[in-house]
C-alpha cells in the first residue's frame, strides 16, 4: 500500500494529513495541531473517550478473542442494546463492522421471505461485502447493482413521490422471478444527501406521518421486510428518539448498526424479530460466527452507560438546533446556500449556483477551505454538492460556534465576485 | 440472544462453558480453573500476549477510529506484513475479519479475470457474508452453494485425483456462462479433515511438487487465479515457512488472512499482487473502507514483531513433531485412532470405527471427555470424525505432554470393552 507522503499546504488534501491522537471532538496531527472533526460520527461518544479506552484495555487484558464460548460481556450488551429497542426487536447479532451487518440483514430477509429482490435510494452505501456493493449505487454506480436490485429516487418535497416509486417497485418485484425480500434504507439519508423528513397525509384518514412509514407500509403490502441501516442514524444523533426509524414514526423489521456501536472500533450489529432470526437460523444463532469481539462489545457497552450517564440525547437535540439556526443565518448573506437539511447532530447544507443547481465545484472549494481553517467536514448527495455534518455526539455550542466562524469564513473565501 | 445458563458437570458441553481469563494458551473459568486451549489458533501468540495489550491499549488511548486519513500505523502494518511474502505479491489491504477478507478476494479474482466460477473444497468454510456462505458448503451444504460454484473432493492418497478435478472444473466453468475466476483453498485444509500434501511426480519431467502446486498450474492453464485463504495456515503455523502455500512450494494470486492477523482482534486482510490490485481498484485501494482498524492494526504490528523476535517459528516445527510423535505412539495402543494429519501446530487426528470407517460418536465423546478433562479441541472434516489440535503458536513440550496424558486418559475412558 502506498499514498502519497508530502504535500504543499496549497493543496492539502484530506488524504494527504496524518493525525495521531484523538480526543473528544478534535483530531490532533504530529505537531500539536487540532482539527475540529465535524464529520467525526464513527466516533459515537467522541475520539478515545476515557470510558471507552478503560473498557478496550480491560477487556484486552482479560480476554479479547472470540472463543466460540458463552461470555457474559456478549450477553449483557445484547440485553442492553435490545433494551433500547421496541419490543418486538428483541434478537442482536454482534458483527465486525457495518458491512457485514448489512450483508446479514441480506442474508436474514432472504431466509424470511425466501426471496431476493432489494429496493434501495438512488445514492445508498450499505457496503464493500460482493452482496453489500452490489446494493450501493453510490459505490459501483448503476450499471453494477445486481439484477435483483431496483431504484428509487431520494424523497424529494412531501416525499409522496418516493412512496409511490417504492410502492411500484415492491410490486414489481414481487411479481419479477426474484420475489421481493424488502427496501433497506439510511433513515438519515446520509449518502443520498442527508434528507430531512417530512409528514405525509395517511390514505385511510388517519394522523399524518412520515414519507418512510408511508413507504414501509407499501412494502409490507407487497409481503417485504424494512431494514433500517442506522450506521449513521442510531444512537439519538438525529435528536429525536435513540433511533432513526423513530424519527419516522415506525418500526423496521431489521435493523442493521455500524463500527458506532463501538465508537468506531471494528464492530457492527443487526437487531431483528424473533421469528426472522428463527428463520435464519432454525438451531440458534450464535454471534461468534459473524466476527464479534469481546473487546469491541466492552466498548460497546461503554457507548451505552455514557449515552445514558451523560444524557447527550438533549445536547444532541439543543446543539444540533442551534447549528441549524447559526447556519440559516450564514444562508441569508450567502444565497450558495441552498436547502439546510437533517435534524440534530446529522446536517446537510446543500451548496448551489447562481440557478439553485448544484454545484459540486463550490462545495468542493468550501470543505477544502474548511481544511485549511481546521475544520474536517465531508460532501455528499447524489450531485457531491452537499455538506456533511455529522460529529461525534458530544459536540456542543463552542464547537458549534468555532465550527460556524468558519465556515462564514470559508463561504467568503470562495466566493466568486459578482 | 440468549444461551442455556445451567449445565450439569456431566452433560457440560463448549456452549455452556464461560471463560473470563486467557493467558497465552490457557483459558480460565470464573472460579479460576484452568483450561488447555488446544484449539485456540485465533490467538496467535496467546491469550492477551502483554505486547498485544500493551499495543491495543496505547492505540486505543491515541486515536482509534478508522479515520480516511493517512495513518502511520496502517503504512508501517502493512509494510512490516507484506516483507514477509514472496516480491510479487505487494499490496495488502486490510479488513474488519476473515469473512471480509475472503469476499474482498473474489471480488478482485472476478475484476482481474471478469468471470465469475469459483472452485472450492468439499466441506470449505471461508467465511458468513452471502458471497463466501454461498462458497461454503460446510455451512450451506451442497444444495445451498451458487449456481458458479463447484466443488472437489478434499484431497486423498498422493492427491493426483484432486488435482484432476481441478483441472476438470476449471475447463467446465471456463466453458460455462459463468467463465473461470479462480480456485479458494486453505492450505491447511481444515475444514475437511487437516489433510497433509504429499509430492506428485510433475508431467513434464520437472522436480516433484505438492498437489496444491499441480493443482494452481492446472487453475492457471484454464485462465483462473489461485486464493490461498490462509485463515488458519498462516504465520508458520505449518511449520515449514510463514504462509501455508509455501508449505506447497507455489505462490498464490491473492492470499487472504482472518483474526489471527491481529491476535482474535477483529481483522483480516488481504494480500495480492500490483496488477490484480489495479484491475479492482483502478483509482487505488483505500484500506479504511474496508472495515480496518488502527487498534486492531496495532495488535497486528505486535504480532509480526513477537513472531520474529521470539524466533516462534523453530518453536512450531519442534513442538508440532513432538506432538505428532506422541499421538502415533498413542495410536498403537488406541485402534480408533486412524490416520495423524496435518504439520506443525495443525494436527488431525481421525477417528476410525473397527472397520477403519470414521466414528463421529467416537470423536465426539473423546472430545467432551477431553472438555471435562480440561483440555479444548474440536472435530473437523466432513465426517466430524478428525480431532482438530490448533493452539496458540506458543504452545510447548509441558502443553504438548498435557494433551497427550489427557488425550491417554480419554481414549481409554471412551474406549468400548471388547
Amino acid at each position: 500500500m502506498s499514498r502519497p507522503s508530502t504535500s504543499s499546504p496549497a493543496d492539502q488534501s484530506p488524504a494527504d494529513l496524518e493525525f495521531v491522537r484523538g480526543e473528544g471532538t478534535l483530531l490532533f496531527d504530529a505537531d500539536g495541531n487540532d482539527y475540529l472533526h465535524a464529520c467525526g460520527n464513527a466516533a459515537t461518544i467522541g475520539h478515545s473517550h476515557p470510558r471507552v479506552v478503560d473498557a478496550v484495555s480491560t477487556q484486552a487484558a482479560l480476554l479479547f478473542t472470540h472463543t466460540g464460548y458463552l461470555n457474559r460481556v456478549v450477553l449483557d450488551c445484547s440485553d442492553a442494546l435490545v433494551d433500547t429497542f421496541p419490543a418486538s426487536l428483541d434478537r442482536a447479532v454482534f458483527t465486525s463492522g457495518s458491512s457485514a451487518a448489512n450483508d446479514l440483514a441480506l442474508r436474514m430477509a432472504r431466509a424470511a421471505t425466501t426471496a431476493k429482490g432489494i429496493i434501495v435510494t438512488r445514492n445508498a452505501r450499505h457496503g464493500v461485502t460482493t452482496e453489500t456493493a452490489a446494493i450501493s449505487p453510490s459505490l459501483v454506480g448503476l450499471a453494477g447493482l445486481a439484477g435483483w436490485v431496483r431504484v428509487v429516487g431520494a424523497p424529494t418535497g412531501d416525499g409522496s413521490t418516493f412512496v409511490e416509486a417504492v410502492a411500484a417497485a415492491a410490486v414489481e418485484l414481487r411479481d419479477s422471478e426474484y420475489g421481493f425480500a424488502g427496501l433497506i434504507v439510511d433513515p438519515a439519508f446520509s449518502s443520498d444527501g442527508a434528507i430531512s423528513p417530512s409528514l405525509l397525509s395517511r390514505a385511510d384518514g388517519g394522523p399524518a406521518e412520515s414519507f418512510l412509514a408511508s413507504a414501509a407500509d407499501a412494502v409490507r403490502a407487497a409481503g417485504g421486510l424494512v431494514i433500517a441501516d442506522e450506521a449513521r442514524s442510531g444512537f439519538g444523533r438525529l435528536g429525536d428518539g435513540m433511533w432513526g426509524f423513530e424519527h419516522h414514526g415506525f418500526v423496521p423489521d431489521i435493523v442493521s448498526l455500524g463500527e458506532q456501536v463501538a465508537n468506531g472500533m471494528p464492530g457492527g450489529c443487526v437487531v431483528t424479530t424473533t421469528t426472522i432470526a428463527d428463520a435464519f437460523a432454525p438451531k440458534g444463532l450464535d454471534s461468534v460466527a459473524f466476527g464479534d469481539s469481546l473487546v469491541s462489545l466492552a466498548a460497546a457497552r461503554a457507548v451505552l452507560d455514557t449515552i445514558r450517564d451523560e444524557n447527550l440525547a438533549p445536547n444532541i437535540k439543543s446543539v444540533g438546533d442551534y447549528l441549524r439556526f447559526g447556519i440559516a443565518l450564514l444562508a441569508s448573506a450567502h444565497p450558495s446556500v441552498g436547502e439546510i437539511r437533517g435534524s440534530g447532530l446529522n446536517l446537510g447544507i446543500e451548496i448551489v449556483g447562481a440557478d439553485s443547481t448544484p454545484d459540486e465545484t463550490r462545495a468542493s472549494a468550501i470543505v477544502a477551505e474548511l481544511l485549511r481553517r481546521h475544520i474536517l467536514v465531508g460532501t455528499t448527495g447524489l450531485a457531491h454538492n452537499v455538506m456533511e455534518i455529522a460529529p461525534p455526539l458530544t459536540f456542543g455550542i463552542p464547537e458549534a460556534d468555532r465550527l460556524l466562524e468558519q465556515l462564514h469564513g470559508a463561504l467568503l473565501a470562495t466566493a466568486t465576485p459578482t
